[in-house]
């Protein structure tokens, strides 16, 4: 863990009271660890747009009877081995399947992955979320 | 003008150094109106998810040589005429126009009223910007 | 209006019951319309990030107590003063404002000069809505 | 599979050859597998709206030398052991790592256990990610 550094802010009144009122209503320990979260999703934005090493979580929601669906989604994985970090398949129904790929990468190169993933016919759903590596956010 | 609180918050280093780097490199003059502009985004969310009393801003493209849309979009404000604090019209071309409206009523009825107008027929967009009665920014 | 073009499309039944269903409980007169729609917001998405030029509304909340404030927000405009297609401003109480800004430019100006107008001390609140000129939505 | 049904629409000629470029440009073989795609992410959106059941894929970025925030994150997933169908853990430095969780659920308990997993001290980063169950993408 970090060193930490103290530092201080004057806020309004009414919008300190707000800020008060939003920690305590999300169940938040202390005011600093929320104005943290606030910050590192300010980060994980910057570097998306920035095109810096991030990490992105790809959704898919699949039908594996689809003629050689499984087989080009795992192609398009095996061409970006280096940037798949992990895959978790999960089964919906008979033929439904749920598919999460953890990606690290630069963004542009994780959002291209995920749209090829999700313009293969057969491909019911894909979303991509946008995470950092989580080095910029300690 | 609200009297201000001086509070302190404690920040890993690494963090507060990004914290220092965002608040320069987006031109704000101090570090406490950048954790404000933070603090007000969140509260403006929190307003809408509450169905509190808020501000909108709807922005509607639209053909007004398409028959009688203009007299439905006014009809439509008319009816909400309480709540529909201004509305601007500019001419884009010699037949399309943009038009953006200030409205103010719970954020249930604001949402509805902007599906009511971007559903009309001739209406090529329409947008929804959420914002705050400001009393609660302050 | 532009001529129209008919064409067809095959969707799995489901899917089309979940169609039909949309374009009613939404209050569309007919599919082509809510396919329209969806069309249209995927247009100006791509604009967007293609930087073609485009409208956008810019909502500011601010003081107009706060010394300067309106001189510097003026100001600001006038450097776009080509940008800048009108303005129109509400009273919302003693000292709080909202101002609404129609702007047509490259989006990347358009953002720019959103961002530089919501960083002004005393706006509490700024926020960009992204619209088209329209030219390509008809 | 399901069966296919034909349906016919009108679009004015300029949004047609718009759509056209779309489909090619995006790499799509067929403009029906573009309009399925626009369509299910209107479900989807609906949805989550509606608290229907859908799945949602929960991405963390967390210390794991923090004290007992292992245990937490595994208690809080057991507490839903019925919502949560899998979670897949990599390492991203010696003390940083990833978890993405999966989770079927009614939308609002989905919601619950994101932000309940996202405001533990040490978790840096949680994002939720929406998608469905894929029955009514179908």
């Amino acid at each position: 863990m970090s060193d930490l550094v103290r530092l201080s802010l004057s806020l309004e009144k009414p919008l300190y009271e707000r800020l008060e009122k939003m920690v305590s209503r999300r169940g938040y320990t202390n005011r600093s660890e929320f104005v943290r979260d606030m910050l590192r999703r300010q980060i994980v934005e910057e570097e998306w747009n920035a095109n810096a090493e991030v990490l992105g979580t790809i959704t898919l929601i699949y039908d594996h009877h689809r003629r050689r669906l499984g087989e080009k989604l795992t192609g398009l994985q095996h061409e970006h081995h280096k940037a798949v970090l992990a895959a978790t398949h999960v089964h919906l129904t008979h033929h439904l399947c749920a598919e999460v790929i953890l990606v690290r990468d630069k963004a542009r190169h994780v959002k291209a992955l995920a749209d090829a993933l999700g313009q293969q016919k057969g491909v019911l759903h894909a979303d991509l979320s946008m995470a950092s590596t989580g080095r910029t956010l300690e």
